[in-house]
């Protein structure tokens, strides 16, 4: 709900905070410019430095914020702010494009679908002169068709700078919150079948979850679009015009999955409401229920009382038709009372299969 | 409730999903300028380029999206950008307005009543210096009245340029929507009549649908509207002041229907509120009865109870004039009873007359 | 609730829709400057071409819109927009104001409580410069006060411009919400008693009525108070700068009326959470008496039930004093039934009359 | 609730309305300039043009507006425009800043707490070159201390012009807001208690009129921030920039009230809830009364009916231990019962204990 | 709720109002340049005057309000503005800041978790050319970390001027209210699972208490982001560029407790769905075990009763096997009473295993 990662209150700006369950960087690069593509695996910040030197876009992506040593390596390297730096580590930021002379920092946030839980992971991109700089919190991304499209010779991307790059992870990056609202849309209404057939009480707690998880959400992609239309908007060296007309289509489905959280949080309310009134309309049976039997029997119940008693003077008691008189007066009375019950429209088996026909 | 077509997650931009029941293209062509029309239907994208050479208006009517490879022979002809493709192809986009250098895509949803049922389709236009393209994704759209006005020779539409045609479409589409409107506001009469005479759950689940369906509408009004406001308001080579004029009329229907869209859904919230009262209320008499009815007999069977036991000294069962007596004590227990609970306005059928004529 | 006038899907812009129940319309002028006065009723449009001739205000009313070729004739001689009188015809439209080079539109909305019922209708006013041209939907509105002090000899209105006239309509229209709102006021406050008092379902009916009203109140106040604002703030060749300090009067108005909507729409909604929980009291009630008059004597049944039973050997039977004594002990059981509901707070008709009181 | 003396629909702008119950104007007046101070209380308009002939500040305060003549006077003396006189009379007006040539007018709304009720007052004050010009609807107002400052002699408000004088009556009245919003939190925080104790219908009463006092306040405090942030921001050449520091304070002060006015709305809407849901919990209490009672001695009635019946043959009747047996019996039904009662926790006076005292 | 200490209405601007539990001002001073630090407890005001002297950063922090003649002293040799000194006295005061020549005053209201409870503290801070002035309520604030980095020596705050001083104070302020919101986040944890395994209406105070708080905190941190937001956007000499830069870092930590505070707030509104909901299950199942208990005893009961009666005439009576019939009939009612409620859901414990495992 509330898990964020922070320095002790008062530290020094620029703290890093190295969570227990961080996995150490493993850093991966990948360089190309037109047909020339290399992939490597590097192990110490230093082998980066021949890789910059000449032209070539280079995407470095470290996996894993683990050890501070090696980050403040790279911020050295790269010259990275430390608040910059800060930002990258104390997971989770909000979504964000700050822009620093040496390169711009886009912090997003990555959500997975994994065994059908929303894993979220914060993803921070620096964008330089002819480098992509990626800090993920774990291995596992949803950048492998963009791996893929580098290693696919004669690619727009393999001709592109790294500003393209970088619009290509945000895209991967946003479009990965698709299958996430479909997957919300189906459990809408998975759920709103359940509720109609049978209101359980797990089902509120069901709604409750995606209430919160929709608010999540929410959280995660709003600060996203700001961030997208800051970099459309502003002035920045190190984004292209061709590539903000790219940045355009990204603002554009940001909008969309904002408009599809907030369709899903007003069904989600009301949902709420058709639980709330199905459990009012099954307590309303139960009282139906109670009223029919307890209005039949009590009078009933009442008139053999009274024939119960042990009075000496009881002339009706000795008239020999006087008990199946009484049965057929019981009997009336009880015909008189589903007659009422079902002119209430109480009662009603038979209108009740149309009623529930209608429903569907 | 959230069925985007859209390409797989960081794909290439502009990449086309083809969806399984989408059918394939059919061109329709009109071409007109003062006295002259031409109406064809065209079976090969090629066939289009002599047509479109003298200055005459060229309506390009495209109905069907189920081929990639006709949209990318339109693509190259008409210089479609990549990513203005897919927004034509990957339906349903939000409704919008993007100026590109060749052309003003202008994307619009079109919302159909069939056999009682709202249909939605999306239609993207280009307007360009002397055509209009439009892309729809079946047969079948409310483009006829506009057919007929361009056929009726010495038309204004005949004597007027292609923005003027994109006006009449995009005013088609968006007075498309009264009729609708005017659907909701009928089931919205009905409705409220049926809940007070006889709240079913079943109606619960009909607001519900149209709590539903005005969220969709509004969706797809609300941008409308701001691309409307859009083409009035930005520099665009291709829109005429002439047509700015006839755009601002457009924009005011917008208006118009938005405000009818909250005005439905506030008057829904209110059924809602309606129909959970109506529901307490019919809980509240059933309880009524029940509590009428133990409450008349209870204490009379009690009394019948204490006669009925087998002491052998119990004196009153010997005075003749006892049972009577009893009998006429009951009566005027229970006549206590139905006075009191008429005193607390529980039973009133002579006062519930007028109460319930009072009610309609 | 939504009953708007709209030519078919499609049409040619500047479609007229006569209504069926449209009245024929009637012209009366009122021209006046100065000392000089002339008022007369006019049959055909042509009549009123010399009395404009000369430099004099001239206030030209055409009450009915039933006859599409009469208001033909009227666009040709005003040179009126075909989409300006499309507005005129096809009411209702949103309040506005639309500048044309001859003449500026205001579109306004006019309430009227006739025999207890508020009656709506638009009125449409073109500003030229000598003459104020306006349109109701029928005849039977709130400008008799300016008439009369537009015959009254001497008077302001009678040496100012045709913006000052058109001021002095769209006061009357605006200051004609008074009355409108005054009574709401007082409907509220009488509801509030009654639902205090004796909470029907039948006043739910009434509230819903109530909050649909004010919906389409502010529905109709809230586009005027923005087209009296366009009125001060824009360039306008028709508006004085006398007459503007006069509008921002009206201006102020539409605030006030504003205010007062939203304040009885929160009101209203209050209303609503009294009369439910005033139900809910009710229903409390109800459950309450069930529960006192089944606790007592449900107990003292059990009782009298067991002395019924007809074992060879129940020794109690044969004890002289044991009836009256178990009559004792049912009244013990029955007073500390009693007791304890009493200290439950259930019963208390002593306390309950303070109780009361205090509720005034 | 909506009671605005306005004039009648379509009158002449600045026709003024005397309230029947309006008292006749008294004049005060104080004339100061560094050590000179002279008080008067004036009868006539006309004695007041020699006071303001050389440049001593001079506040003249009317009080009461049962005289049209009066107030026509000094219209005329002060060059008063119809419109601003209008707002002066025709009470209640919005807060607001009007600029005039001759003076600025400042619409305020003054409340005051009279025996333990919230009694509001229009002020409008004229600010011109040399004086302020108050105008209220009855004697009694928050300004007493305002006074006394003017008489203390070196007071920088003696030193200090007209604009500083407006100043010091406009923070008057904004700060009266403090007591009423103090006695406000003390209401709400005893309703709480009162709630949380016993929750009576009554209390819904006081929520209820809460809410409407509160919503009358934000109505009179949101304009009254809009027209001090006016007085700030706006050229006025009679407020100096000194002045304009102490506005700021105002604006602060103004921004503070509506701050405590929304935090008191939200806490009252808790409020509502946690009575509903008192309610409810009472009524649960109710129902579990009732079930218990019913659960338990419904069987046990049922097994003394049994044996109550007159069959011929039924050989346990004979047995000599059987009704001792069947008391037994009924025992372990009872007990049974209230185990299972106990279990589900609807009994527990010895759980209850510290239950409760969890509440507080 | 609404405890603000302030003036009394119409008071002299600049009024002191010392609160009766406010605490004598204990001052003390650090005063830091490059290697130089001195840490002084300082008596009277005057012994401050030779500290300011040369360039060297001077932090003198006043703890405890309660006397207005030191504070008088400050404003004299500070030259703080009345209106300022107010400021820092009438506490609370929103959190703004004002620009006066000689310094910047920043009102700022710090949240300390003391024993499990928030405390709030008012800390004005005025920023001068080379000091920093901070006056708290009390002694204990969140400034000690501040404290011990300055005692660093080489720390980058003692080679910095002042308004990074003011940057880091602030910063500790905003950064102790993350503690606050992470003990928010666990109580609603704990909340939640209380509410879904026992709903006490004691949980419901603790719902309502967790709203204030929330209310309460966000009252605090809104303003207190625009305040941020001022200092980095406006003109002000006292600020570095440098330190703008950390200032935007502070902003991101504002933006984020607001958003978890929202989330929060949201959160708990879905607590109180959920409670409500789950009280309503419980009454639910009041009613359910009331009517199956009823609905199969009282039949049985009436049966029972019949046979009970005194008839001389009734034949079954002398029938041998009517006795065990009739027990064999009540036990076929009895279980197809039990059956009926089976099927309609209301009794299934072995359903039921499964259902409260699906709730986990």
């Amino acid at each position: 709900m509330f898990r964020k990662i922070h320095p002790p209150v008062g530290a020094k700006p620029g703290t890093l905070v190295i969570h227990e369950q961080a996995v150490p960087p493993k850093i991966r690069v990948m360089k190309y410019r037109g047909e020339q593509l290399e992939e490597r695996d590097i192990d110490a910040v230093a082998e980066l430095a021949p890789l910059l030197e000449d032209g070539a876009v280079c995407w470095i992506d470290v996996q894993g914020l683990g050890d501070a040593d090696v980050l403040r390596e790279f911020a050295e390297m790269f010259s990275i702010h430390p608040l910059a730096l800060e930002d990258v580590v104390n997971v989770p930021q909000r979504p964000k494009v700050e822009m620093f002379d040496e390169h711009t920092l886009c912090i997003t946030r990555m959500a997975l679908l994994r065994d059908g839980r929303i894993e979220r992971e914060q993803v921070a991109m620096f964008l330089g002169s002819n480098y992509v700089l990626t800090f993920q919190e774990e291995s596992g991304d949803v950048f492998d068709p963009v791996r893929t499209r580098i290693r696919k010779s004669g690619a727009i991307i393999r001709n592109s700078g790294p500003s393209y790059l970088t619009y290509a992870l945000l895209d991967a990056v946003i479009d990965g919150y698709y299958p996430i609202m479909e997957r919300f849309g189906e459990q809408l209404e998975a759920l709103e079948d359940e509720i109609m057939l049978d209101p359980q009480p797990a089902l509120l707690q069901k709604i409750h979850q995606i209430k919160r998880d929709l608010l999540a959400l929410r959280r995660a992609i709003w600060p996203q679009r700001e961030a997208v239309n800051a970099m459309i908007r502003d002035e920045n060296p190190f984004i292209t015009d061709t590539v903000r007309v790219y940045l355009r289509d990204c603002y554009d489905h940001c909008v969309q999955l904002m408009d599809a959280i907030e369709t899903c949080r007003e069904l989600t309310g009301g949902l709420m409401d058709v639980y709330l009134s199905s459990v009012g309309n099954r307590q309303n049976e139960v009282m139906k229920v109670l009223t029919i039997m307890a209005s039949i029997f009590i009078p009933l119940t009442f008139m053999a009382g009274i024939y119960g008693m042990n009075f000496e003077v009881m002339p009706e008691l000795r008239v020999p038709w006087a008990y199946p008189l009484l049965l057929v007066l019981m009997i009336i009375v009880a015909v008189g009372m589903v007659v009422f019950f079902r002119r209430r429209g109480w009662i009603g088996s038979l209108q009740k299969g149309p009623g529930s026909r209608d429903f569907e």
